[in-house]
């Protein structure tokens, strides 16, 4: 059997190791156009910002320990032209001697990538604009940050956009990023992204959101960045993070069917159209899990497992892949993002029928040094219980309860059952209620009807009908409130019962929700129309902005 | 509706927090025998090593802030003496007044927790022998420290013996481990638990591991203890944590049925044998959930659930407690030991039929800095791939996988499962094939038939009438091999195919097992009778002792 893979890296070089694991005879030949395989491209930001000191780290392998460890033929710097699928045949250029040839496969892998988006710019070639894809790009990048620069803007707030902008500023360089969004971090939701903007702008950065790049002019060899609001900002170095596009012109070209995302088109074996052609990673069109439907998410992950699968298709066993969650997560200096599954304003936009919820639980217990509150959101459908996607912002434990959510969906576990979770606990790792079995608390009174919410975004329509009412000490209350709230702390709230005004909606309120919550219930009992703020301040706060009133 | 509550902390103060919210109009009595209610006292051994500085933070309520808040009448200094089922009244005695006192309840929840287990042992009363388990023994321990002892012997080496040995370590006191098992971490394997006592050894705490305790004489105002091989150790302060003992004296009694390790028997709903009084906590004997059997599990997490979900049903909501899987932690200085579900050992007591695997991935991308090898086992059922249990020892990311491993284990998840699982990578958290994946991997290449393995324990039965073939570097194989040991690194092995013995079995290794796959996979598709070491060499030193031969 001849196999031939397109593309060394992530999907293609896992493809190419299991290939040879399940098949010792197979002639296995990768072909990649840039200078390195199996090159570690989430680590290079890391690099770029010093974190990560030795270049060689972040080449897992060569060409020359694939063939010795997995008997592989990898050709660096050979790009695949054309596929020939009747005579099931690729071109190949060799970059380096400029010479074509031709080779011949039984099956054929695409893991071509995707590319950075380069928006057509007046300006755009400048030589201080960069993209980073490949460690070339990197190596750029480093030089000119290696040069001794004082400023740069970073064009877009998603993974790469972030991790560059931290990376430069550790390097002492002064950065602004520039996104076309009301908010960095497309796949949480606007106020979950609020705290890791706060977080941004607290270590220096300088967020321009909803604001275009709109063009380019040279300043002495600097880059002038012209901003849709007319403002300009010159800087050493502009890095394009914009966001990334499927390479599927090589399929294409061959007749092999696109998704309507532009991505290849595969089944779940990972077949495209063609059936002795599999196609894996950032270039393929998946299924989102939660939805069910067909989606473009580059993510290392599932590229790696894909690779994977689509060899053991090859190889005579049967692999089927369960499709995307979009599990991700971006450390944000101190602070860490992490989503997975759906986020609300897709279930909006799906018509998705969805309930959500807010909390704020300490990373770890509260009395053990080294731990402050996540922000987490967790979104599951009413009827079932079905968790649709979580959302977490915060410090310490974030990424294992992202980690903990993301594996009860993928179960098919219900919000509910996250009650019963038995998670590990002891002070320096968490609480004897965890966060997730928290979350799950809250939804099941939810569904059980002991707990009704009133969400952010409803002030101050829904609520200038009825009478907001804050729980916390009157310390807090002092220090800064909703507008128009009153204040009978938790402690005074059965002894005052009697000078509320029944005639009207409560809408109760505390820091987190923990004593609204407890207010809630006593307030119920006693015969009042009320309603609990979800998240409390600190998710009123994310919503409207620091302090609004 | 009058409820009275036996215990105030972990269970005790869970349920009558719950009953509260759930009826507003309920007289909930809790009586605590100590002097604090709703203390941390996971947190107890952290503040003797002044890693937790202020001993407020322990007391996460008081009677006066659970009145204010939860209009609970908590009687602390009051011991509940006997159960009159018939009358349903209590009998109290006020501690510190030395009355007593009756009091009726419509129900009773029971969460009495589990005390000390204290040998009898010539010398046990000496003054310097110490327990722990509320805030006053707490108290007389830190006073013993404070004074500036320096020895210390701990007399046990489970969860509170490991974390006292470390806290007294850091306080600069020199620490003896006398454990009679020959292990540490009975919930671990003896195997795994060996990369903790190796670490607690280079740290400076002196283990005595399968040695008893026999007796305790006083010299000087100090202790000499007595070991069971005839050695005296004498030091400033022991501390005895040889376990604990469900206190379920006032259950059995009121005439309520025990179960067959000594708790309080009680069914799904957590009533004990009369309908009226529920249990919860230490106490209480709970159905282990990968046997179905019943089991005495005293962990703070399930405690806290329990004690939601009998208020649930007292209140009128129906509500299970699914059982106990036994997901524990504990922190040993850097490292970090972690379980959940069932030990081998305790598989091979029952006769379940299991299979074993062991990998040593990153905690994260090894490229980023700050990470190490950790160590896992997952045990499952060769029939339906049926997580039964998992143990990872190590460093970063250990508290994260042994959650989304018990969340998988709960969920039902086959171990092949774990492949899919899309877990949230980026450099600094995770690798691209999460070591949760790893082990999927290399479970479905098991059920698979596509690596087979032999096993540490193997060595030398097994492996004497074969070949041990060594596949790691000349120059790891110079440093230390398996006596007897060949050496053909993984690079070279395609090519000495001819060299190698046909007539008998291989029995091949490296040091953690991913090579040695690799050769697995060589030699058996050129029809070598073959097997791989699982865990390679950093497995099998934990095994036989550090480096055997």
């Amino acid at each position: 059997m001849k196999l031939l893979i397109i593309g060394g890296v992530a999907g293609g070089m896992s493809a190419a190791a299991r290939a040879r694991r399940l098949d010792e005879t197979a002639r296995i030949v990768v072909f990649e156009r840039g200078q390195n395989v199996s090159f570690a491209n989430c680590g290079m930001p890391y690099y770029i910002g010093a974190v990560i000191e030795d270049r060689d780290d972040l080449l897992l392998q060569t060409p020359q320990s694939l063939k010795t460890t997995f008997n592989l033929d990898v050709r660096t710097g050979h790009e695949v032209r054309a596929i020939d699928r009747r005579s099931k045949k690729v071109r190949v250029a060799d970059l380096r001697s400029g010479t074509e040839y031709e080779e011949s496969y039984d099956k054929l892998i695409l893991s071509p990538g995707a590319s950075p988006v380069i928006p057509r710019l007046p300006g755009i070639d400048h030589p201080r604009i960069k993209v980073l894809r490949n460690m070339d790009d990197m190596d750029r990048i480093k030089d000119v940050v290696d040069s001794g620069i004082s400023s740069a803007v970073v064009v877009g707030g998603g993974y790469v956009g972030i991790e560059m902008a931290e990376n430069l500023l550790i390097r002492g360089v002064a950065v602004d990023v520039v996104e076309m969004g009301d908010q960095i971090m497309m796949p949480l939701d606007r106020e979950m992204a609020r705290y890791l903007e706060e977080h941004m702008s607290a270590k220096g950065v300088r967020l321009h959101l909803a604001k275009q790049a709109s063009g380019f002019e040279d300043d002495n060899g600097k880059v002038r960045v012209r901003i849709s609001d007319g403002q300009t900002i010159t800087a050493d170095l502009v890095v394009l993070a914009v966001g990334v596009k499927p390479d599927s012109v090589l399929a294409r070209d061959a007749g092999l069917e696109l998704g309507r995302h532009g991505g290849i088109k595969v089944n779940e074996r990972l077949q495209t159209s063609d059936a002795d052609i599999y196609a894996v990673g950032d270039a393929i069109e998946v299924i989102e899990h939660v939805t069910g439907q067909p989606a473009q998410i580059p993510l290392a992950g599932p590229a790696n497992r894909q690779g994977r699968i689509a060899a053991d298709n090859i190889c005579g066993r049967n692999s089927a892949y369960a499709g995307t969650s979009g599990t991700a997560i971006v450390k944000v200096f101190e602070m860490t993002g992490a989503v997975t599954g759906i986020p609300e304003k897709a279930l909006r936009k799906l018509g998705t029928a969805y309930n959500k919820l807010y909390i704020h639980p300490g990373g770890h217990a509260g009395y053990y040094p080294g731990t402050a509150n996540m922000h987490m959101k967790v979104l599951y459908s009413p009827d079932t219980g079905r968790i649709l996607g979580a959302q977490i912002v915060g410090y310490d434990g974030v990424d294992k309860r992202i980690d903990v959510l993301a594996t009860a969906m993928q179960a098919g576990m219900s919000v509910g059952d996250l009650r019963n979770l038995e998670l590990a606990y002891a002070p320096p790792y968490g609480s004897a209620k965890d966060p997730v079995n928290m979350a799950g608390f809250v939804a099941s009174n939810m569904m059980s009807g002991d707990v009704e919410f009133w969400f952010a975004e409803e002030y101050p329509d829904k609520t200038k009908h009825g009478v907001i009412l804050d729980v916390r000490s009157g310390d807090e209350y002092g220090e800064w409130h909703i507008p128009n709230a009153i204040n009978v702390p938790i402690g005074k709230l059965r002894a005052s019962l009697g000078n509320l005004d029944r005639t009207k909606p409560l809408f109760i309120y505390c820091r987190v929700g923990f004593r609204s919550y407890l207010a809630y219930r006593v307030l119920k009992q006693a015969g009042f129309s009320v309603r609990t703020l979800a998240g409390g301040t600190l998710t009123f706060q994310a919503w409207h902005g620091s302090k609004p009133g």
